[in-house]
């Protein structure tokens, strides 16, 4: 069973759980497009779901989660997460489920250093709403794992990037300003970040779903991109690079200077590691927008 | 708003409460006795109340919890106390609460050493399930006091005792099995606890929602007892010393050797200390049983 699956990783969890061959029942509010082995049902999680009770699933990955854009870091939807997470969760373990995989985040760990995070040693300071949420919600689930024998992972995702992502957000930004021939406005962009293609996310989410790993396990590329540095590259491939202005826009306050992933866990207990190198998964993001009507592509 | 005021530390909390001279809610699933100024509500929290919309309270305190004897550490039922918890702060915020008042546990800190715990350096490091309920959902309502402007404030329980207590509980047990002229097993009793009386808890709770004070707050004597002189002085008071056997139980693996509060806080910021001495306690503990039918008493 997997929930949030018409959202930005679980679209592309679907499709990997499909490849794999796996009898998925994906749980949104809305369905979404016919794929074959999937039952979609529709229900909202904030509310209740009984079909976990009717299906009783073997695993569970819940992505599902309130993710707008600007709004998320500090929404009570978090909150409202947290309870319809556990009520899942609830139900899961009384229909007889196995595993479960659930989606975290770094905003777990304490920000600020220059170290690369790993689950063992790294430590948790989560700041806003989202991630106090996200991190209780781990200590309690985990908790009630070990209570009552299901097997509990905790997929940490950091930075995502790939086609179908929010228009706000950093990647999409960029490259929808350079097609547009508009100015293209960023910090000094000397932060380094952790970019997973989104496609890899879904594909780790299967992995750990597949796997007996529990407790987090990073979700990341484990590689440090400088941002000034990625911006470059997309200006590369778009053109217009005379558009991007490094520097215009101020450091906000508080804006940690690496949030980069060890993802040793993920590659050698897990199994997985990232497939899609950071050339060929911008030129996916690229593509994708020239082909939106609004994109400013020809 | 006072939700659990027919449990123990309830009970003692709604009648400072109207010693105090407060205009109470009660909310309930069953209704208690009539007092001056208290208006009863039966509702269950793990369904959802609605009153709190019709009510709009100023101030809540919440104490309702799973609360079994031998079972409240690990039960399940602690996760669905989280997501009333939760579901009951974000209807109190939405129907323009002010202050919530929320009912924490010693069993948040990390146990093992000598020290006395207090709320600004103590290590928080919860084994159980209970604890870790308590711990996330400190966090959670924290993080969404602060982002909502409520103010929060955490009274973190030590050992309570008092009349009405649960009969299996150590001090009960101890008077119960005295008073019937039966053998009273013990370990060898080296452990030091800090225990309060629950009138005392209940009067803390007011002092605490009637002041400004945010965060967690040790609510406790600050004073340790030695379990083993605990023992004596009950032994003392009730007659039939030679039925106490110290030591004829072994110590439970684990068993921390202290669990004592820091009440520095308590007493210096909220302004309030324990009234009630442990002499008087007892004595009002062992009268209790002494007019219980099954207790052996006269």
């Amino acid at each position: 069973m997997l929930t949030g699956a018409t959202g930005f990783v679980g679209h592309h969890t679907l499709i990997a759980l499909v490849q794999a061959g796996h009898d998925v029942h994906a749980l949104t509010r809305r369905r979404g497009s016919d794929l074959p082995g999937v039952t979609w049902h529709e229900c909202d999680l904030l509310v209740g779901c009984e079909v976990v009770d009717d299906v009783k699933p073997e695993v569970l990955v819940h992505l599902a989660w309130y993710a707008e854009h600007g709004k998320f870091w500090s929404s009570a939807e978090n909150v409202r997460w947290v309870q319809a997470s556990l009520a899942l969760l609830r139900a899961f373990a009384a229909a007889g489920g196995r595993r479960a995989v659930m989606a975290g985040t770094c905003a777990e760990y304490e920000w600020g250093g220059e170290q690369d995070f790993n689950e063992r040693d790294s430590p948790l300071a989560p700041q806003m709403l989202y991630g106090v949420c996200k991190d209780a919600l781990r200590r309690i689930a985990g908790a009630y794992a070990d209570e009552t024998g299901l097997e509990l992972a905790w997929g940490r995702l950091f930075f995502l990037y790939g086609p179908q992502e929010a228009p706000e957000r950093f990647v999409p930004s960029l490259v929808r300003s350079l097609l547009a021939g508009e100015p293209a406005l960023m910090t000094n962009g000397e932060q380094r970040r952790d970019f997973l293609h989104v496609a890899d996310a879904g594909a780790a989410f299967v992995a750990l779903a597949e796997s007996q790993v529990v407790g987090p396990v990073n979700v990341a590329s484990g590689k440090a991109v400088v941002l000034r540095e990625l911006a470059q590259r997309i200006a590369q491939r778009v053109g217009g690079g005379e558009l991007l202005q490094i520097g215009a826009r101020p450091m906000p306050e508080g804006e940690p200077p690496a949030l980069v992933a060890d993802i040793k866990r993920l590659r050698d207990e897990v199994g997985w590691s990232p497939e899609i190198g950071l050339e060929d998964g911008l030129d996916s993001v690229i593509e994708w927008w020239r082909g939106q009507p609004d994109s400013g592509g020809p």
